[in-house]
């Protein structure tokens, strides 16, 4: 039920005729309160879908009725002709559900620069609207799916309030303080500034540590929405806490889905000097692609790893840094410990431990190896 | 001839028993004279190599009279045992050439993290030097390479002097301040402050904008050596632009033997307000993976460019930018233009314009495509 599980909200996902093969690919999601705050975090690319131009101006006053999300196509760099497409997704959905074109949120995913076709999506909306029912959420999340090979859903059960989620994403991995699509609800009774508040806490320590593929995406898009139907005010704390671990669990969904990966790669940094600095080194590690194909050939090659710390800024001293991989420590105070031999790489979940002994702070990046698969799904003709 | 090319220099390239393949794997490069002056750039990663932490405290004086250079280990990450390999393998050279350690640069290139032998470096050394000879460039330049499959070499005739050049470099390959592993001579009459400003005006714009895999070596270094042999002083304008074209030959020699690469992209950016910026988004497109992979797959996928420069910190405005392939205009002001079918992706030489129309500054980045092979090459246990 996903999305629909908290008290307070319908969802349909149909097949509009976007994609070419008449799988889903719209998907409508409706608040009926009694609340309508919200809070969304948005792409941080400079180069912004249309959608994403949309709602940054929907979500400014923390009230929002209804989203519609597309697959099949980013409508991105499709010019003025894409932004009308989006507003009359927009005002579909507001005739349709007697509410304003300014409360809608609409989001698009699929090929960068191929314009979508706006009565399609007017007729989507319609045909979506009427077949709204509480039962809908997990409709809505296959249709947002592009090279997902599974829908990401999420339910948690708070004391007296629930929160449900629907997650997409496989490739072009790698959020900058939002991610993919996301719609997250719940029937707590919260205002815009608290959903906001819990929403950037969640993502800033789930979605904005994933980085499977170092490719950011024109059209990522984290949505919360609350409809305060339960009657129940969580506090901020529990909320938040709940949240993190819904965001949490959607973003080890999109890793453990990613394109062509064949490991589940965790970069746990300690011993930094500040949380900045663990991200960017777990980052620079996630994002070298020597050390992506050496964990996809099972090769604990930890040299990949301390080259790849040399780029960063952050303090450390390649003569303290010990790394371990899967338990087994292979370089300590940064020359070979245990033999290479000794790691087992073969489990698709891969931990790597860097302790750069310079702080106290630590951080997790999470990643995939770079694959063979990875490659041919990515270089066919306009995935 | 290389490197002895030049007149006043001594080359010997021979298997000193470091790789279990038997191949040549030691260099030793001696300058007659009667000038030694020199220059040298090295890696700007923070985790260097022992061999770089020596060179940069011999090419302080900037007074150089010998280098050896050996494949089949990095010597980084070895720790105070591999500092004194190094060490060990000048004195080797100094005692055999009768000159002073301190002036003998060293080299190391292979895999991170494994102990070199200090006695067969030495022996390697002796052997080495007991064959040096006029015409021994062209074993140097073999004696260098790892997953090389060509030897890299280039002569520039000057008017009464010459340069000689040798580069190794198939992977690893996004150098910062420096590159991979080059020699360059000259029996040209220059000082070393001379040669240290036409070696950083030449690395700048070829070295430094080779980009195959994003990935920065911790063993990095170019080194320039003038005998000052031919009695002739050219112009330092002179001896920078043949300098500058040995050395983008060099890059270009390196970018068309890149591991596993089946395209050799030039990304050039036009209309960039500073030069930096040019050189901030080509690098950024050169580093996108889902870019490099759709360039594999024959893919114009111009969608992919564009959501790397979003990353960027350039001034552009989206809507303006126009990106061509291989002649086709297929973005113009941020929408779809000429159809992506028109673009003939197969040829191995590849460009990639792209007109920020923001100002007047331009830059070429050169990288390779994400394929197949590349992924198999560095998954190999070890490589």
């Amino acid at each position: 039920m996903t999305v629909t599980t908290p008290a307070g909200f319908e969802a349909a996902g149909i097949a509009a005729g976007i994609k070419r093969s008449g799988a889903l690919d719209l998907a409508l999601i409706v608040n009926r309160g009694p609340l309508h705050s919200a809070a969304a975090v948005f792409t941080s690319n400079r180069a912004k879908a249309n959608p994403i131009l949309w709602s940054e101006q929907v979500i400014d006053d923390g009230q929002v009725s209804a989203i519609v999300l597309n697959s099949g196509g980013a409508n991105c760099f499709t010019g003025p002709e894409g932004f009308q497409v989006t507003h009359r997704t927009a005002e579909a959905a507001a005739s349709a559900l007697s509410i304003a074109a300014g409360d809608v949120l609409v989001c698009s995913t699929g090929l960068i620069g191929d314009q979508l076709d706006g009565e399609v999506l007017e007729e989507g909306v319609l045909s979506a609207a009427a077949r709204l029912s509480a039962t809908g959420g997990d409709d809505a999340a296959r249709a947002i799916m592009t090279t997902d090979s599974v829908p990401k859903t999420i339910v948690i059960e708070g004391d007296g309030w629930r929160i449900g989620g629907i997650a997409k994403g496989a490739g072009m991995l790698a959020p900058g303080l939002a991610t993919m699509l996301v719609v997250l609800t719940t029937d707590a009774d919260l205002a815009a500034a608290d959903l906001d508040a819990a929403l950037r806490a969640a993502t800033r320590v789930t979605f904005d540590r994933l980085d499977s593929d170092g490719c950011m995406s024109t059209n990522d898009q984290v949505t919360l929405m609350a409809s305060g139907a339960s009657g129940v005010a969580p506090s901020l704390e529990a909320f938040t806490a709940a949240l993190t671990e819904a965001c949490a669990s959607l973003a080890l969904q999109l890793q453990s889905d990613a394109e062509g990966a064949s490991h589940d790669i965790a970069i746990e940094v300690r011993g930094a000097v500040t949380e900045d600095d663990a991200v960017e080194v777990g980052r620079s590690v996630a994002r070298n692609n020597l050390f992506k194909a050496a964990i996809f050939g099972n090769d604990p090659n930890w040299g990949r790893v301390l080259a790849a710390i040399g780029t960063t800024t952050a303090p450390f001293d390649p003569y303290l840094v010990d790394v371990s991989m899967n338990g087994v420590r292979v370089c300590h105070a940064g020359r070979p410990d245990a033999p290479r031999e000794q790691v087992d790489l073969t489990p698709r979940a891969t931990h790597v431990l860097i302790e750069l002994h310079a702080g106290e702070a630590s951080a997790t990046i999470r990643t995939n190896d770079l694959t063979h698969d990875y490659v041919h799904e990515n270089s066919a003709y306009a995935s």
